[in-house]
C-alpha cells in the first residue's frame, strides 16, 4: 500500500518458503539421526540386531544424538505442517480476527500431545523469593499445558501483528532465530569439560533453525523494500510456530519470551485497539506520504459513528503527554484522532517520518539490542531469583 | 454435472474431514501410548526416573504398545498433514496433470525418511520359484525406497482417478479401509496362544483407520447421491495417503495392492487416455441423460483437430469385439468415437444405463467382492509361492 504506483504483487510467497523448509527438514533427517544398520528384522518394523551406531561431533565432544528424539522431530514436523495448512486457509478465506487468534493452538496440539505422552513433566522450579510459600518445585499440572498453548498462540500472532512495512515480518523472524541460535551456542560450545544435559535440546533447536534461516533469507531478498513479493499470514504463523516448537521441545520457553520483548510490547500496546476499546481502522500500517516519499504515523479518527469513550480520551491525553502516542484535539479539548497503536507508528512519532527501509532497519536494530539484553539478563541475573543458572 | 438443474455446491468439504481427522489422531495419542509417569527430569526432556507403565488389551492378550512407535505416529501425522497442504494447493491452483501426479511423492518423504533412519530394512523375501537364482532374501537397496514411493504415488492418484459420480471417492475409500481392518483383525484376534510379531504394526493400522472411517462416513452422508457437497482433490490425496502410510509403516504394502485391484484396473484401462495415445476430453465422467435421468457411457469423439492414430483405431475395434469398450465407426469403418476409458463407463457399457446411485452401489459391491477375493488369495495361496504365510 505504501507505493507511489499501485501494482499487483504475488501474495503468499511465504507458502513456498514453508514448503521448501519442510523438504529441508526431511532431507536432513538421515544426517541428524545416524543410521543404525539393521541386520535382521522379525517384521513389523521390529529391529532384532543392530550392528553399529555412529556419533556426531558437538562442540569439542563426540556426542550421539539420541534416536529417542526421533519422535520429537516427527511431531515438530507435524505441527509445522499443520500450521501451514491453517495459514493457507487463513490466507484464502477471510477469517475473523477473534477466530484467527486460536489457529496456532490447533496446530500446537501434536507437540502438546507428544509432551503429554513422552515427558509429562509439569513441575516448574520456583524462584527463591517464593519458595517459603510454594516449596522448591510446584506441579502446574494442566496449567502447564495451558501455558504451552499460550506460548504457541502468542509467538505466531505476535509476528503477524508486528507487520505492515516491507520485510519486517521476515527480518524480525531472522533476528529472533539468530538470537535463539546464540543462546544454543552457549550450551553447545561449553566451557566445562562435561557435556551439558540440555545438549540434545539445543542441537534439536539448531537443526530446526538453520534451514529456517535459509528459507527466510531467500524470502527476505524478495520481500525487502521495495518488495516484489508478500509473505502472507502463512509465513507469520509458520515462523512463529518454529520458535514455539523449538522453545517448548527444548524446554526454554521462558528464555524464548525474553527474545520476544518488542513483540510483547507491540501486543500490549495494540491491545486497546485489538479489543476495540479504542476504535480500530481496517489497516493500521504507517501512512505513506506520496509527496515526501516517507512514512508517517497513521491515525484512527473518531467520528460520531465511531465514537471514543470520554474516559479513554482522557487516558489517551495522558499517554500523549508521556509521548506514548500523539492525539489531536478540537477546540473543546475533545480527542478527535490518535496515532494507531503499533510499535511502528510509535517509532515514527518518536523519530519523525522515515523511508520504509530506514524504519525497518531501526526497528530491527532496536529488536537486536533488546534481545541481546534479554539474553544477558537470562544468564547473569537468573542467579538472583533461582539458586543456579542452568548453563 | 449430472444434475437436471445446475446449482452451486461447496467443493473441498474433504478438507474439513481431513482436519477433523488430524484432530482425532492427536486426541487419541495419549490413549494409544500409555502414559509413563515421569518422576524426575534433568531438563531437555530427558526422562530420569519412570515410575510405572500400563498395558492395553489386544485380542485375548494384555499387550504393551511400544513407545518406540511414537516416532512412526508423528511422521505418519506429518505425512498426512503434508498431503493435505498439497491437496489444498492443487484444489486452489490449476496444476497440470503430469505435475499433480508426483504431489504425493513429496508428501511421502517423511515416512520414507523415518524408514531410512529407523528401520532401514530393504531386504525382501524371494518367492520359492525364484530362489535358485536369487537366494532366500534379496536386498533391493534404494530400489525399495523407489517401490515405497511408487506405492505412495499410486494410492492417492488411483482414488483421484476413480471418480466422477457422487460419493464414489469416499465410498471406495471406506471399502478399502474396511478390508484393511479385516486383514488387521486376522493378526489381532489370533488363533495361536502367542502374540503375533506384527501385532504392533496392525494395531497402528487400526489406530489410523478407525478415525478415518469416522470422518469418511460423515462425509459420505453429505456426498452420497444427490450430493450436497463435493470432496475435492484434498480428500482423494488424503485418503490414498492414509492407506499408503498404513501399508508402508505396517510392512504389508503387497497386501495393500491386492485391495486396490479395481483401482489398478481402472488406472491401466485409463492409461491410453492419460498418456494421450487416445484423445482425452476434459472430463470423462459418465454422461447424464436428462430425459431418462440415467447415466450413459460418455464418449471421446475424434475430429480432424483431435485425430486418432490408424493403428490405435484398429486396436480399439478389437477391444470393442472383446466388449472392453464401445466404438462408433463411420461408413468407411473409421473409428469416430469411443466410450471413455474408465471403469465407470465400462460398467455402463456392460450393464446398460443406470441411475447414479445404482451405478455407485454396483461398483462398490464389485470392489468389495474383488477385495475379499484378494485377501483370500493373500492368506491361502501365499503358501504356494512363499514357504509360509506370515499369519
Amino acid at each position: 500500500m505504501s507505493k507511489k504506483q499501485p501494482i499487483e504483487l504475488p501474495e503468499m510467497m511465504g507458502l513456498v518458503s514453508a514448503l521448501v523448509y519442510l523438504l529441508c527438514i526431511i532431507t536432513f533427517l538421515p544426517f541428524a539421526f545416524k543410521h543404525d544398520i539393521v541386520a535382521a528384522t522379525s517384521g513389523g518394523g521390529n529391529k532384532d540386531i543392530v550392528i553399529e551406531a555412529q556419533v556426531v561431533e558437538t562442540g569439542r565432544f563426540l556426542h550421539r544424538f539420541p534416536l529417542e528424539k526421533l519422535a520429537s522431530y516427527g511431531f515438530a514436523y507435524g505441527t509445522l505442517a499443520t500450521v501451514i495448512i491453517l495459514g493457507i486457509i487463513d490466507d484464502f478465506f477471510d477469517i475473523r480476527w477473534r477466530h484467527k487468534f486460536f489457529i496456532p493452538a490447533f496446530a500446537s496440539l501434536p507437540i502438546l500431545g507428544l509432551y503429554f505422552v513422552d515427558f509429562g513433566v509439569t513441575h516448574v522450579v520456583v524462584p527463591i523469593p517464593l519458595r517459603p510459600y510454594l516449596g522448591e518445585l510446584v506441579d502446574l499440572g494442566s496449567l502447564y499445558y495451558l501455558y504451552m498453548s499460550a506460548i504457541s498462540i502468542f509467538c505466531p500472532n505476535s509476528i503477524n501483528i508486528l507487520a505492515g512495512i516491507n520485510g519486517i515480518e521476515v527480518a524480525q523472524s531472522i533476528v529472533i532465530a539468530l538470537l535463539i541460535l546464540l543462546n544454543d551456542a552457549f550450551y553447545l560450545v561449553p566451557s566445562t569439560p562435561t557435556l551439558h544435559p540440555a545438549t540434545d535440546s539445543h542441537l534439536f533447536s539448531v537443526y530446526l533453525l538453520l534451514p529456517f534461516l535459509g528459507v527466510s533469507f531467500a524470502l527476505l531478498k524478495h520481500n525487502w523494500f521495495p518488495a516484489k513479493v508478500f509473505v502472507g499470514d502463512t509465513y507469520c504463523y509458520f515462523a512463529g510456530m518454529v520458535f514455539a516448537v523449538v522453545g517448548i521441545m527444548g524446554h526454554f520457553s521462558k528464555t524464548l519470551i525474553l527474545l520476544f520483548i518488542p513483540q510483547v510490547f507491540n501486543f500490549i500496546y495494540s491491545a486497546p485497539q485489538l479489543f476495540h476499546i479504542v476504535p480500530c481502522p481496517r489497516h493500521r500500517l504507517p501512512r505513506f506520504n506520496a509527496r515526501t516519499g516517507l512514512l508517517e504515523p497513521s491515525q484512527a479518527t473518531f467520528t460520531p459513528e465511531k465514537p471514543l469513550n470520554k474516559l479513554v480520551g482522557e487516558v489517551l491525553k495522558v499517554l500523549h503527554t508521556l509521548k506514548l502516542l500523539r492525539v489531536e484535539t478540537d477546540e473543546k479539548g475533545t480527542v478527535v484522532s490518535t496515532t494507531n497503536l503499533t510499535i511502528l507508528n510509535l517509532w515514527l512519532v518518536w523519530r519523525g517520518p522515515k523511508r520504509e527501509d530506514r524504519l525497518a532497519i531501526e526497528i530491527l536494530a532496536m529488536q537486536t539490542f533488546v534481545g541481546l539484553l534479554g539474553l544477558a539478563v537470562r544468564h547473569r541475573l537468573a542467579l538472583v531469583v533461582f539458586s543456579q543458572d542452568n548453563l
